[in-house]
């Protein structure tokens, strides 16, 4: 047996047993009764140490360098190189330091879950600051066994081979665009016929019939998922048993719609990763957090958030709650969709103003782990940005730097993600409609055959045998740019 | 560390993995789509494959030895004996026969889902021999380790130090009273009023409602515990997350109701299994199959199938359904719950004539593992059983030797349990209504309490620290007898 065969085995057991853990993760989302937590951490606990162990065997070194003059393939050799960023990942950090960081991670969580509802940030300071210094701890090691800068060391754990160079260069003219882009979306915004109510409550029932419908003309296959209610919706699982979920809110449908649209499109990506061989293996998996969100964004910003969709989807949203009058037109519920405000909260933005919120968070986790930056000048810094880019002043931390869970729970790196999501799926969608001219009018009739199509060949069946950047070069002819964020976000809010 | 708590720590991690495959086999059988059916197999293998290897491990033997030597108290020494158990279980077999018997009993399952319907056990008998073959060898093996007949030893699998000559003892005299009360249960309810029907359809979510009332009613935890849908019912999941299942059909609703008492009981047990230390450990967890039928049939069986339960039990049914006229009274529903039937079919038989359908399968499989008979012989001697035992001949062996999954399966030195569970059901509850004066006045308002605390103290809390022998002997004051279990037939049949 070569040094590779025995890395696919040992990987392919690492993944089963990863998946076992997603199924197990999604149980404790959607069906465990409370009293299961204690027990259902412990088995999570102890499927994860296997996992560890298994990916950080004294042996792997040998065999990864063994198996580097084995392979040839090209889907061996980008496996090969997946596997050895699995196991630097898992192996660069000294036990002692991993053991530290979870349980100041979780001490930390902990600390913000009281001090967000009193708005106190004094509060939980000292456990961020231990939780920054053990993160930034992680990057230096990180950095130096992945040859990058700090930033993108911790990058690298949610997006491989993603690098501030190439974010700043997208980000920075965002970040000219959008203050202006903002005043004159509202300006528009506020020319246009007022928005209709839609009047609660909105049956659960049916907003569920609604939302499995709408999966099913997505393209989602039941016999490979499921939906379920959560707290937090997610998309969780494995390739071959895809679990979403969303919430239910009787006051207003579209949250849970467009949630279910949202997870969907995530759903979509990981039915279309490769089968067969590849399915178990690094190479096979997803590529990483941004092509993830623009999976999502694509379906439920580019498709369905589209005049074109709503043509289709209002009668059956008319039908699904016995609506009639003007307020269930197309042209009302698109309207309704689409609205824009300047908010505090990033969980609560439409798609203008989001990407105003990930760049400031951007900026300020990148300057805190860089060292040029203090946790004491977090808050004021935070008011900064939003009154620089989105002209607001959060009345309070809680409306600020408390907000979000990330940077309490350790995920240092992630924010840029959403926003780099957004830009790729407007990107990509821009690439599919100019390929296949029978991707709109499917939509309008409720036909995602070909968009599904497109992203079968040219994003999902790649797994991550590319890196994202060279996906993008692929599919779309160029590197990830504003412009086709920009052109979309244009056409839409200014009809220009 | 002693070799006891290293010992300690491994059983504890091979517990929390097998809670962990629990869970996923309780997904697999009421969650999961189809579609993720080979991805499944694939982790609750590798999930056996791992728990095998720490079982097995080569310093197992070594540590049971020296641990011997180390604990006194009597809870670490059943511990360290339920150890050495699973150890002996595990380890005894050459791997190759494990791998034959998995193979063996899949293919010939496979062979007999399509015997069945045709009713062709000469299709089947290959396989079968096949299956047996490899059965008696693990006998053979499991025999020499653990000092036990060749039967013995298949038992213990599923009832730990089960023996036959026990077994016999109980059943040989049962078998002597069987067919003379059969007749006379028969002649006396032919001489009661007839029963009245009550009229369906009988909605899934009214079924379902009243079936968590009476889970509630009979003290299931809904904070470590759920109900869900599965198309054979069963208890699952975890003693801190206990998952019951049942199938609602529409034209019957006591058969959800009645299995939903009968799993609520496995629940019980599970629940009421020693917490803290103990929880993971070999001598935590249920003592084996006949305890485990006796709580389902002790609450299914004794408690709930009676005038007293009906009693507060009629009004909540009629109000699930809107019933009301003579068919919903609580006599009738009673007696439609104890109605007396000679059949073919084991999983149909009432509790009077299902000792006979088991004790047939007992005597046979002991026979064809002791060698005393060939497989060739099983239909003929099937219907000599039917024929002596119950009155009828099977018209074929889709109703006869064919219509169970047990033997095609594996599953050899199961068969007894289920009647040794009745009995013992039987001699407990007649102990705790002798103990307990308030028991039976408490089932007729719904009040648990009385007959659960006292299940809690004189068997849940005992987990595996004794063998259900002195468990008996403990609870009840006497050996397992067919005493209290004929004197409960007399009476709630003959009214003697």
């Amino acid at each position: 047996m070569t040094a590779y065969s025995a890395l696919e085995d040992r990987f392919r057991k690492i993944a089963v047993l990863g998946d076992a853990l997603a199924m197990l993760q999604w149980d404790m989302a959607t069906m465990m009764p409370d009293g299961g937590a204690e027990a259902r951490t412990e088995q999570t606990a102890t499927l994860k140490g296997i996992i560890h162990e298994l990916v950080t065997a004294p042996d792997m070194e040998d065999l990864l360098e063994r198996a580097a003059s084995e392979v040839q393939e090209p889907w061996e050799r980008a496996n090969l190189r997946e596997m050895r960023r699995e196991w630097i990942h898992a192996a660069a950090l000294p036990p002692r330091l991993v053991d530290a960081l979870a349980r100041a991670e979780s001490a930390c969580e902990m600390v913000w879950r009281e001090a967000r509802p009193a708005a106190d940030f004094a509060r939980v300071l000292p456990s961020l600051r231990v939780v920054l210094t053990l993160v930034r701890e992680v990057a230096a090691i990180k950095s130096e066994r992945l040859g990058v800068s700090l930033y993108d060391a911790l990058l690298d754990q949610y997006e491989p081979d993603g690098r501030a160079a190439e974010i700043d260069a997208v980000f920075t003219p965002l970040e000219g665009f959008l203050p202006g882009f903002i005043a004159e979306a509202l300006e528009a915004q506020s020319c246009r016929p007022a928005l209709l109510e839609t009047k609660p409550p909105f049956a659960v029932d049916a907003q569920k019939a609604l939302g499995l419908a709408m999966m099913k003309t997505l393209g989602f296959d039941f016999h490979h998922g499921r939906l379920d209610v959560s707290h937090h919706p997610f998309c969780g699982g494995t390739p071959d048993d895809t679990r979403i979920t969303t919430r239910y809110d009787e006051g207003d449908f579209a949250s849970a719609l467009m949630g279910v649209l949202h997870e969907t499109g995530h759903a979509l990506y990981e039915f279309g990763l490769p089968k067969g061989r590849w399915r178990s293996q690094p190479v096979g998996r997803a590529r990483g957090m941004v092509l993830h969100e623009s999976q999502s964004l694509l379906m439920e910003m580019q498709a369905c958030r589209t005049p074109d969709f709503m043509a289709f989807a209002a009668p059956k949203i008319r039908e699904a709650f016995g609506g009639s009058g003007p307020e269930w037109e197309a042209d009302n519920l698109y309207r309704r969709s689409i609205r824009v405000g300047r908010g505090f909260i990033r969980v609560e933005a439409d798609e203008v103003t989001y990407p105003a919120h990930v760049i400031i968070r951007y900026r300020l986790e990148k300057a805190l782990v860089e060292g040029r930056m203090e946790l004491e000048d977090l808050p004021a810094a935070w008011t900064e940005g939003y009154q620089r880019l989105l002209g607001v002043t959060p009345p309070d931390d809680r409306l600020g730097c408390l907000q979000d869970i990330h940077w309490y729970g350790g995920a240092w790196g992630y924010f840029p993600t959403y926003t780099l999501g957004a830009m790729t799926a407007a990107q990509l969608f821009q690439a599919a409609t100019d390929a296949e001219p029978g991707i709109l009018p499917g939509l309008a009739r409720g036909d995602f055959t070909p968009l599904l199509s497109w992203l079968r060949t040219n994003v999902h069946a790649k797994g991550s045998s590319v890196s994202t950047r060279d996906l993008m070069a692929a599919a779309t002819g160029r590197p990830l740019e504003p412009a086709a964020f920009e052109a979309h976000l244009r056409r839409r809010y200014l009809g220009a």
